[in-house]
Formats: C-alpha cells, sequence, structure tokens
C-alpha cells in the first residue's frame, strides 16, 4: 500500500493526533534476563494508556537496520524511509536550523589542516574548539560572488553546514576530502550535467577559502562532502488534508517536520515542560501534533541507562497533561532503537502504543518492549503507523463498495 | 528492501554467525488440542537457549504457499524465493550432487515404456528398480558429441538427472513428455532463439537413446522436462563479505549452498555428530555456518510423528557442542513445514529462534510452534531472518544520519 492509494481515501474530519517520539526509544537490559530502560522506568501513566491502547514494536526501515534520525523521523511519519533519501549535507544543515530552501544545494563541510604544499596533515584540524569554528566561519561568509548565496553554519567543534543558493543547481557532486592524511584536497567533479553549474561554484568558493584561511592554522583548509538537495516529498496537507505541527527543540528534527510539511512552532525554552507548554497553547490551531523528546536518545548514545530511564520518567508524567487535551488518537513511540549498552543506535524494533476511542486495546497494561512484543500490532514497519492513527482518527474512508 | 541496499550496509567484522537448519521443522498436532512434533520433544537445550533469543516464525514464500526445499532454502539463506527460482532440472541434478555448472542445462529424465509405434504405454517404465536404472545410465552415458558433453545421473526408480555442458546453451525447451500415455513422446522445441542449439542436441541424445534402449523393455525410451539452468544468485562473499560454508549430507542442500557462494564441507560420515564435528573443525576459517538437518524433513514427509520427534531429540542433545564453539548468533530454524499428520511439505509458519549477545530476548523458555507465535520476530518472511543477524553480528552499519 502506498500513499498514492492512501491519499484518494482521506477524508476531512474534526479529530486530532497526537505523535509523541522519544528519541532512541527502544533499549536493551543491562544484563541477561535484565530489564531494559523503558521497563526500568516507572511509568504509571504510559502503563495506563497502554492498556487502553494497542502495541506492537516498530522496525524503521526493515529488518536488521540500523537507522540514523532523518530515516527513522520520516519512517513514523509514515514515508519509506528508503524511497525519500535524505542526504548527509542536507541532513547537517537541518540540523544546525538552517532552513534549508528546495532548490538549495547543502554539504557537510570541515576544517583541516593542509601543508605548504596544500597536503592534508589532519581530517580534522585538530578538533578546534567550537568557538574558533565560529569565528573562522565568519571568516568564510565574506566570500561573495554574483549569481548565487552561500551559507556557513558553524556545527561542532571542526564541523560546518555549507549551502549554495542559486538555481539550476544539481547536487551529484563528488566530495573533496581524500578520506587520508599526505593528499590535496579534491576539486569537486559533476557527476551530470545539471550539476556542472554547482561544482563550478563550490570550487570557486574552495580556493577563495584556502586564501582566506591561509594563515589560520591548523585550521587553514576545509573539505566538503555529502552535496545534497532535500528530497521532494509529498506533505501531510497534501497527502492527508491535515493542518500538522511540530514541537521539537533540535533542528534536525525541526528541519525533517519541516519537509513533510508541517508548521514548526516556537517553543519558548529547551525543557520538556516547554514543549508541553507550546502543544498546550496551539492545540485549537492543528489537526496533527509531532512531539520531539531528544534526551532518550542523547543518553542512549551516551551510555548513560539511568539517565535514560529517568527522561522516560519524566515524559511520563507530562503524560496526564497531553491527555487533558483530550486527543482523538495517541501514538507514543521512537525513530529507532539506541540502548544504553550499545551507547548508538540499533536495529532493534521500537516500542509503541496507538491510543484512541476506537483502538482495539490489548488490555495489556505495560509499555515496555516485551508488552509490546505482545501486542496485537505486533511487529511492524514504521511507516505502517500513520495510516492506522489516520483511521482511527476517522479520517480514511472505505475503498471500494 | 532489497539485498541492494543490504549490501550497501555491510561492514566487515570478526563475528561468526551459525544456522542451524531441521528440514521441515514445522510440525501440526495428532489431534485437536495436542502437541506438534517440537512441542512434543524433550529439547531441555534448546528451551534454555530459547530463554535468551528472540523466537518467530518464518513464512518461506508467502502466507498459504508451501515451499520445495529449493525455495524454503533460498528464503532462509535470505534470498526472495520467488525472485530467484531455481528450476526443476537444475534441482534434480543438484539433488544428486551433481556439480552444476553456471552453463550447463539440467533437466528431470524419466524412463518410460513405448509400444511398437513408438506411442508411451507407461510413463514410469513400471516404476523400474534403482538398480535397473543405473545400468540404464551406463548406458545412455556412451552417447558422445562433438562441441557438447552429456551426463546422466541415476535418481531412483525411473528417475535420472539430464546435464547438458557446452557454450551458448538456453534453457528455454519444451517438455518431451506428452503427459498421457498412448502418445508419442514430443520432440524438444526451442522456445527462443538463444535455446535453438540446446534443443538440436537434446534431439540428437533423445534418437540416440532410442536406439540403445530399443532392446530394453519396459525403460525402452526416455523423457526430458523441467530444462533449466542455475539462476545467478548474488553471493554470500558478494553480498555480505562473508565466508560461509556449508555443512550437509544430501546433495540438493549442498548445491543451493553453492549456489549461494558458500564453501560446502566434506562430512566424513552421514550422522548428525559427523556434520558436528565438520562444523568444529572447520570453526576458525568461516564466519557463516549452514549446517542441516535432514530427517526430520524424512520423517514429517513418512508420516512418523514419533521418529521426527527422536531427530529433534538428537539435534537437542548436540547444541551444547555448538554453543561451546561460542558463537556470535546462533539462528534455529527450518526451511519449511512438514507435519507428520500431513505427509509433505506444508504452508505452515516454522519456528524460528535467533540467539545473540545483542539480542533483545523474549525470554519465553520453550521452543515450539505457540511459543515462537508469541516471540518478538512475530511471523516474518524467512527472508528476513539473515539480515536480523547479520545485524547482530555486527555487520550492518547505519544507514543515513
Amino acid at each position: 500500500m502506498n500513499s498514492k492509494f492512501l491519499q484518494k481515501l482521506i477524508v476531512p474530519a474534526q479529530s486530532k493526533i497526537i505523535l509523541l517520539i522519544l528519541d532512541g526509544l527502544g533499549g536493551l537490559p543491562r544484563e541477561p534476563g535484565g530489564k531494559t530502560e523503558l521497563e526500568t522506568a516507572c511509568t504509571p501513566n504510559l502503563n495506563a494508556l497502554a492498556k487502553k491502547s494497542a502495541l506492537g514494536l516498530t522496525m524503521p526501515a526493515g529488518p536488521g537496520i540500523t537507522v540514523g534520525s532523518g530515516p527513522g523521523h520520516l519512517a513514523i511519519f509514515g514515508y519509506d524511509p528508503i524511497e525519500y533519501e535524505i542526504g548527509r549535507g542536507a541532513l547537517e544543515a537541518l540540523g544546525v536550523d538552517f532552513e534549508l530552501g528546495p532548490e538549495d544545494v547543502a554539504a557537510r563541510g570541515n576544517f583541516c589542516s593542509v601543508d605548504g604544499n596544500g597536503l592534508i596533515t589532519d581530517r580534522r584540524a585538530g578538533r578546534i574548539p567550537s568557538e574558533g569554528a565560529c569565528e573562522l566561519a565568519k571568516v568564510l561568509r565574506t566570500i561573495k560572488m554574483d549569481g548565487i548565496e552561500f551559507f556557513v553554519e558553524p556545527v561542532k567543534e571542526h564541523r560546518f553546514a555549507f549551502v549554495m543558493r542559486s538555481v539550476d543547481l544539481g547536487d551529484a557532486l563528488s566530495e573533496t576530502d581524500p578520506l587520508k592524511v599526505g593528499l590535496p584536497t579534491l576539486p569537486v567533479r559533476a557527476l551530470n550535467r545539471e550539476s556542472e553549474k554547482a561544482a563550478h561554484f563550490a570550487n570557486l568558493f574552495i580556493e577563495q577559502a584556502r586564501g582566506l584561511l591561509a594563515e589560520k592554522h591548523p585550521a587553514n583548509m576545509i573539505t566538503l562532502r555529502g552535496f545534497a538537495k532535500l528530497p521532494t516529498i509529498p506533505t501531510y496537507p497534501e497527502l492527508y488534508g491535515l493542518r500538522a505541527a511540530a514541537v521539537a527543540i533540535n533542528g534536525m528534527y525541526r528541519g525533517v517536520a519541516r519537509l513533510a510539511g508541517m508548521e514548526v512552532l516556537d517553543v519558548s525554552g529547551d525543557t520538556l515542560p516547554d514543549e508541553f507548554e507550546t502543544l498546550e497553547k496551539h492545540w485549537n490551531n492543528f489537526d496533527f501534533f509531532y512531539l520531539h523528546v531528544k534526551k532518550t536518545d542523547t543518553f542512549g548514545e551516551a551510555g548513560d541507562f539511568g539517565a535514560k530511564v529517568h527522561v522516560i520518567e519524566e515524559v511520563d508524567a507530562l503524560i496526564p497533561r497531553l491527555l487533558a487535551l483530550n486527543p482523538d488518537v495517541v501514538i507514543v513511540g521512537g525513530d529507532h532503537s539506541s540502548p544504553a549498552v550499545l551507547k548508538s543506535h540499533s536495529w532493534h524494533p521500537v516500542p509503541v502504543l496507538l491510543y484512541g476511542k476506537y483502538v482495539r486495546a490489548d488490555g495489556i497494561a505495560e509499555f515496555g518492549e516485551r508488552a509490546c512484543a505482545r501486542g496485537s500490532l505486533s511487529t511492524l514497519p514504521a511507516k505502517h503507523i500513520l495510516p492506522i492513527a489516520l483511521a482511527n482518527a476517522g479520517r480514511i474512508t472505505k475503498y471500494g463498495a
């Protein structure tokens, strides 16, 4: 079943859907037979909600596949994350909250060190501090040319996002990082005719950067990788007639939500209560709310089991505020697993809970990996969750007579 | 998700994977409410392993589809058994341990009886004994022609495998069995231009066979069916960078494993302990081991419930030897079901257990059909098992950022 098929069956409704994503929610026990982060957390509110919900486990991109947050979010937003790929450069730009336009070509930039012959001596410029990179970004921003606009946004340490804005820019561009020290940086080559203009301007930029950075050792040169435009993705308003809003603090999630046609709301702070307050404030203006919790993933990746448990408990404590809005459908899930024991994203299916008045509840009064494995949604592709939510929200009509 | 997508994400690792296949593992109870063969068997070792594993049920080719051993194995090896079809002739040749080359065209041969006018009177030559067929095969092997080699390998009773070896042979060839008595055998017709050479030589062979067998009534003629070359299948080394080995006694399983690029190991005997000994002997030389147990299927097809139970118990007793090798990932499953009550292969999903250090264990301390139905792998396509095993073996990197 594809989104075009679904699109034809969409009918308007007054219902409201909340998609609450705990980033990297899925976990693993610390010892055989033990409990995962979610199973360890004290979650009376989520457990009570689980009892009235259908439970399952989502696979973001397929069995055994570990996804980054980009494809993980596309999947839980209902898209096929293999069909719609967001390139690395575009993700880097979204990650620093850059409002990437549909014609922009973005890349991941690195400051690096070169010797007198232009040969790379350090691909990361000794991981210069972020403050230094900010100053260098300002230097690079002085590069101006007719017919094109350049943007340089510091990311962290030696990394920056690089964006070219013009018309007729292609993104089939080769990378300039030779991936080894002792070699010169490579020129950007156009890999198709449509990308020749972009290659031309990227190379002009690089040469000016080389001059401007000459005296800035260790960060006396740059490399550019992962050139990419945003993919064109059918949006929530187009596909489902949904007025959709995103409540997320970090850039990348805001960016992916914007790509799906969601209105990205301003959050006046960076705490969980700030996010819930934003949800409450805009409740009357949208049909669909995506609410993103970052720190479950942050602590999972840091290997901090206890801190991840604590974030889950903080979210649990806020569930009553969410339910007080009387949403018609609530999804609680994740974009991927990030078990603390692995200190990274993982391939493990992600717990999901689907609540609504007409959900056929499993009656399992626990929200956890093994409880969800017993749920009636079973282990399913993440992209299948949204159609089920739309159905429960009365937004899909009958197929055939 | 297809194998090309997966191939791009493969990374090297030191881990080792064992795929233990009990042929025709899945079963049915003898009476309503009873236990299946696997549930009846006393399997303390498999049950203990199950407790630390994720469980599920595999569908080899799709819901309701009963598969032969060829597609059943391709599926559990991670291939789409509908995309990659092994023709009947090729399976017949593999089944007698014939080392079928990529250019060979194989067919299923039958000895049959014809009357003085060349009309078939018995399509199976009265099911002549296998010994007689061996003698007749020797007669047919005397047929020699320039530019082509013929092979005739007895299978059982009136059946034999026929192989043509040359260059530029196509396998789009019509069958010679008219499927009714009272009709003459049909000539082989080329169904496309690339198969004209093969048709020409097949017909020459048949005419010489007619002459050589004239006095051999009841086996005084042959029919050829199911002409097929081996399909071209991307191999384990190509797809996954795995050095893979197969431990199997029967020809067809060895043949399908060879097709997947596995090295087929010599087994010095035909017992289960011989197979486990082979595994142990070669443990250091490969990343992936496929180990095949035939007799579960043999007894399932024979309708011998108790004997199938006993084979499962024999395998269970050998599980500690397998675990003593300290494999990173273990899969225990089957290529299809063969319930004794049906005396045949069946469509029922097949129990599967996936064990590994980073598997999110279901904690279900039983390996059986109904226990597996409660497992977190749920009921899934058999081809999905391998990617999950590769992920658990640390051999798949992240998709997207």
